[in-house]
C-alpha cells in the first residue's frame, strides 16, 4: 500500500509520518519511510540543484521538470520495489506537491505539470493525508530550523499560494486525498490518521 | 534569427556550425554558437547528471525530463537574450533532438516529449539544419575521439532509430526542418546550408 502526506512548510510531515511509522511497525507491517530522493543517488543529484540556494536563475519551468525528473527516479528505483515486496510505503510529498506548488502556486498550470508527471501519475498512492495548516501557523514552526532551504524562505503569500492549492488537489481527487488538521498537536494529528488507516489496512 | 543544427552521433554538427559562423561574421552578422547547456550555470550541472556514465540507473523518462529542463534554463539564460540583443543564434541540437532520441528512439512518445518541451516549442527555431548521416558512417567518424560519454556508446541499433525518429520530425515540420546530405565532405555540407542561408537571410 503507497500513502502519501503532503501539506506546506510547517505542517508537521515529517513528526507524524515518524509516529505512523512506528504505530505500523508495532502492528507488524513491513514498513518503508521515504521522500524524494530517498536514497537514489541520481534524484537525489537532481534534488541538489532544485534547493541550492545559488540557483537563483532557475526558471520555473526547470523547477517542475526537475521535481518531475526526481519523482520519477525515485518511484522507479525505490518506491516501486518496496510496493513489490509487499511493504508499506510512506512517502513525504509526491505528484501533490508538484501541482500544490508548481502548477498554482507558481501558475504554471495543470495541464503542464501533469503532463511532466505523467509516469508518477500511472502510480498514484492509494491513499493521501494533506496536512492542512495556516501559512502563519507553519511558517512560525519553521523560523526555529536554521537550515533553512531556497524554497523555505519563499514570501508568506507564496505559502497562502500553496495552501490554496493543495484545497484544489483535494477537490480534484477527493476519494484518494483526506485532509487533517494541522494547526494542533501532533497527538491530535496521529490520532486522526490512524482512525483512517484502522479503517483501509 | 534562431537556426538550430540537428543529427545523430558523428554527423559533423560541431564543425559545420564553426564554419557557418566564420562565414556569417565576414558578413558582419552578430552570431552566437551555442549549445544546451552553454553557459548557464544550472543547465550545466543537469547535464553532468546525463551524461555521467556513473549513471546506469537513469530512467527513459528522468532522461527526457532533464534534457527538458535544461533546455528551457539554456533558452530562457543564453538563447532569449541573444536574439533579443539582434544576433543570429547557431545552436547545436534543440527540441527536435528530444523529439528523434526520447519520443522515437526510446520509445516515450511524442506526446509526452512535446508536453515536457512545451515552453521551448512557444520557441521553436526559424531554420534546423538536419545533417543526416548513415549511421555506420557516423558512428566511425566518433570512434577516432577518446571521450565517449554515455550516450555515445549506444549501440548501432539506437543510432539507427535515432535517424528514423529525425525522418519523423523531417515530416512534421517539413517548413522549418532542411535535410543536409552529411555523408559526404565537410566542404559540400557547408556550402549547400550557405546556400539556403543566403536566399534567408
Amino acid at each position: 500500500m503507497f500513502i502519501t502526506f503532503e501539506g506546506g512548510e510547517g505542517s508537521g510531515k515529517t513528526s507524524v509520518i515518524k509516529r505512523i511509522e512506528e504505530k505500523l511497525i508495532k502492528m507488524n507491517y513491513e514498513v518503508l519511510v521515504t521522500r524524494e530522493p530517498g536514497g537514489s543517488v541520481v534524484a537525489e543529484q537532481i534534488r541538489k540543484i532544485i534547493l541550492d540556494s545559488k540557483n537563483t536563475s532557475i526558471t520555473d519551468e526547470t523547477e517542475a521538470l526537475l521535481f518531475a525528473a526526481s519523482r520519477t527516479q525515485h518511484l522507479e528505483e525505490i518506491v516501486l520495489p518496496a510496493l513489490k515486496e509487499g511493504k508499506i510505503v510512506l512517502c513525504d510529498r509526491y505528484v501533490d506537491s508538484s501541482l500544490a506548488y508548481q502548477a498554482y502556486a507558481r501558475d504554471l498550470g495543470f495541464d503542464f505539470v501533469l503532463s511532466a508527471n505523467s509516469y508518477a501519475l500511472k502510480h498514484l498512492p492509494e491513499l493521501t493525508f494533506y496536512l492542512d495548516v495556516l501559512p502563519e501557523i507553519g511558517l512560525k514552526r519553521i523560523s526555529e530550523r536554521d537550515d533553512l532551504n531556497r524554497l523555505d524562505k519563499e514570501r508568506k503569500s507564496f505559502h497562502e499560494k500553496v495552501r490554496q492549492g493543495y484545497l484544489k488537489v483535494l477537490e480534484m481527487y477527493p476519494e484518494r486525498v483526506i485532509k487533517i488538521d494541522s494547526n494542533g498537536t501532533i497527538d491530535q494529528m496521529e490520532e486522526d490518521i490512524m482512525k483512517v488507516l484502522q479503517e483501509r489496512l
